[in-house]
């Protein structure tokens, strides 16, 4: 099988081997429905309740905290429209950046009734304190700001933003989801009401993540049922995926620190690469998680350049990331300012564990074989 | 290990080992987010496609009615609810046998100005038709009732429910989880609006499962964000889960009438053995599946009886089933007018492919010696 260059850990990640081997037998022999009372049942439930208490420990949490769902955008969902439905209609505030299963649950509300606010980030993409400041004069009820962009892969100052909006009266969300295994994501620390993570972007399944909430956060369940996570999340529980969510965050947690220092190796060594080319970087000058670089370069077609790089045999994503056919620029890039034909050459590379150096060199060789091709065809075409 | 015989396969099955090969790939080199542009993308997409197209096939649907969801709950909750989100309150009607995520789903609409009626079950379990009617008349939009009972395996006559339904102007949907597999399930036949189905109910991985749903009715989707699967259901779609979901339809389909067959004969052994010791089976003069038996011994408690079987190698469910450490008497028994003191004994044995003649002998056998014990002390303490 051709194996082109991976270069999308931020879309999803390849299964960490050790976590494969964790699920098997729940894929096999040890197959049970956590609800059973019987022997098979217990086991699912022993291996649920290790998995919990594993999740709790990375993030710093207690495992009552923690609500197994479907993935990252089902408790983003969660969060959003199962607190609002226990409250009366007030004002949601998002960042102007965040994931659309953060921005569009929050649109959701207005339909019930909400004032949907955004908040704004400067150039660099980093929430700007003066907007931020006044949408919470308007006492949102909800805010989510997310701890690191999938895009750009800049990092908010959650605490402090936390800190103000709890001071305001409202409960505090971040969508954690990019940010596990790559920066510490301490619960407890970062003093937010409800923190999102998902499994596949930390080598384990797709299929899995959880909201991990304050209890004094009152939730109406999306999925209504059985009873399954306090009554939050109903379903027959997700046991292999569960399981390896737990072994996941265990590793993620126990390789943070090496992986982050690899990842800042190679998006060295990468951005100097793509600097030598006359790429702009962006958010280049702030806080950034250390394997995603978002750039692009002036002239050149994001999407263009990502088909070719993929037919030579690096798999990177464009602006328009994450999900769809959608040829729309970046949210992202267009709330930091940045010019629709500029934001519409966006390439992002995200590395991941099993990256090696040699592969960020063959890139920036083959990006300058495209690039000039392209500039090529430009010149030829004026 | 030590295995009990599994005698709990409305529960959940175990993964058919086709269905565990065909997704390993994806669990390994095969990963990739089906929304990403590049080759890993491509091929998550294709191999969805070919799911979706399988899922339909095995329920004669078009594909592009299928809408992959987390399982069997969510998909019962998208409907109701998501029905619902698009409709002005009105009348929401389903059995009184429904599983709770359909019950729960139909009751939290209340909060949104729905009248919620349940429509009654004969002693037998199968839709009173009286009821129904008189339901009807009071002009439901939506309408759900289950193909097959999970606790007493009924079947009704959905297609007959559904024409009068519709007649009426609701919109008729079925939970037909427990019926796939074991009965044909056509959803042109049926003439339903729409139809939910589980994966790990026939040999499929836990994690996934479909509501099929006809184009016609609108629906807001419970998770937004990205907008994958026709922006009905948001969220990284789970590769490997949909790509075993999609062989286990097919095989579900292949194997079908052989299944059947083999769990009648298992059903005709059993039930034999049951009579002699006693017991009252539940909806025994009704059309039901032909793998599930549930039964009680007037003056035995259910979850003491499972107990006892557990320790003896035998994995069944009690009446308070499918979910829970909830010790209330089965709703679907207490529907059809059953007594509490009995509907407290029950028991179910749901058997499977792979179960055999002389398992059941066997625990006709072991079924004894526990009555007898039980009954002993019993005795003794009167
Ligand atoms: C920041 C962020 N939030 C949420 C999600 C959604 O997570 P999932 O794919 O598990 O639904 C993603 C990825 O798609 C993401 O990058
Ligand atoms: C009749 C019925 N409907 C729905 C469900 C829920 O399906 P899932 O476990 O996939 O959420 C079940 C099983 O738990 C069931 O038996």
């Amino acid at each position: 099988m051709f194996a082109p260059v991976y270069f999308d850990h931020n879309a999803t990640t390849p299964l960490d081997p050790q976590v494969r081997e964790a699920m098997l037998p729940y894929l096999g022999q040890r197959f049970g429905n956590a609800s059973s009372r019987h022997e098979y049942g217990r086991h699912a439930r022993a291996a649920i309740d290790t998995a919990r208490a594993q999740v709790a420990a990375a993030l710093c949490a207690h495992p009552t905290e923690v609500i197994f769902t479907s993935g990252g955008s089902e408790a983003n969902n969660l969060f959003l429209k199962g607190a609002a439905a226990m409250l009366k209609p007030g004002r949601v505030a998002v960042s102007a950046i965040e994931h659309p299963c953060v921005r569009e649950s929050a649109r959701r509300l207005v339909k019930q009734g909400w004032v949907f606010d955004e908040m704004g980030v400067d150039a660099q993409g980093v929430i700007d304190m003066t907007d931020f400041t006044e949408k919470l004069s308007a006492r949102p009820q909800l805010v989510s700001v997310m701890l690191a962009n999938n895009e750009t892969g800049v990092l908010q100052d959650i605490a402090s933003l936390a800190a103000m909006a709890k001071a305001r009266g409202a409960r505090f969300h971040t969508d954690a989801v990019q940010a596990l295994g790559k920066v510490a994501v301490d619960f407890r620390a970062l003093g937010v009401n409800a923190l999102t993570v998902s499994a596949h972007k930390i080598y384990g399944p797709i299929g899995v993540g959880a909201l991990v909430v304050d209890k004094r956060v009152e939730l109406a369940p999306l999925i209504d049922g059985g009873g399954q996570e306090r009554g939050l999340r109903s379903g027959t529980e997700n046991l292999a995926a569960i399981v390896g969510f737990g072994l996941a965050c265990e590793l993620a947690e126990s390789r943070r620190v090496a992986d982050a220092t690899h990842a800042a190796q190679l998006k060295a060594a990468l951005e100097q690469g793509l600097g030598s080319l006359g790429a702009t970087v962006f958010s280049a000058d702030a806080t950034r998680l250390s394997g995603t670089s978002f750039f692009a370069f002036s002239g050149v077609d994001g999407e263009t350049l990502v088909g070719k790089l993929d037919r030579a045999g690096f798999a990177c994503a464009s602006g328009s990331a994450c999900s769809s056919a959608n040829p729309e620029p970046s949210k992202t890039l267009l709330a930091m300012g940045v010019a629709p034909e500029m934001a519409r050459g966006a390439i992002r590379v995200s590395v991941g564990r099993a990256t090696t150096p040699d592969e960020v060199s063959r890139f920036v060789g083959a990006l300058s074989n495209e690039l000039n091709t392209l500039r090529g065809l430009t010149a030829m075409a004026s």
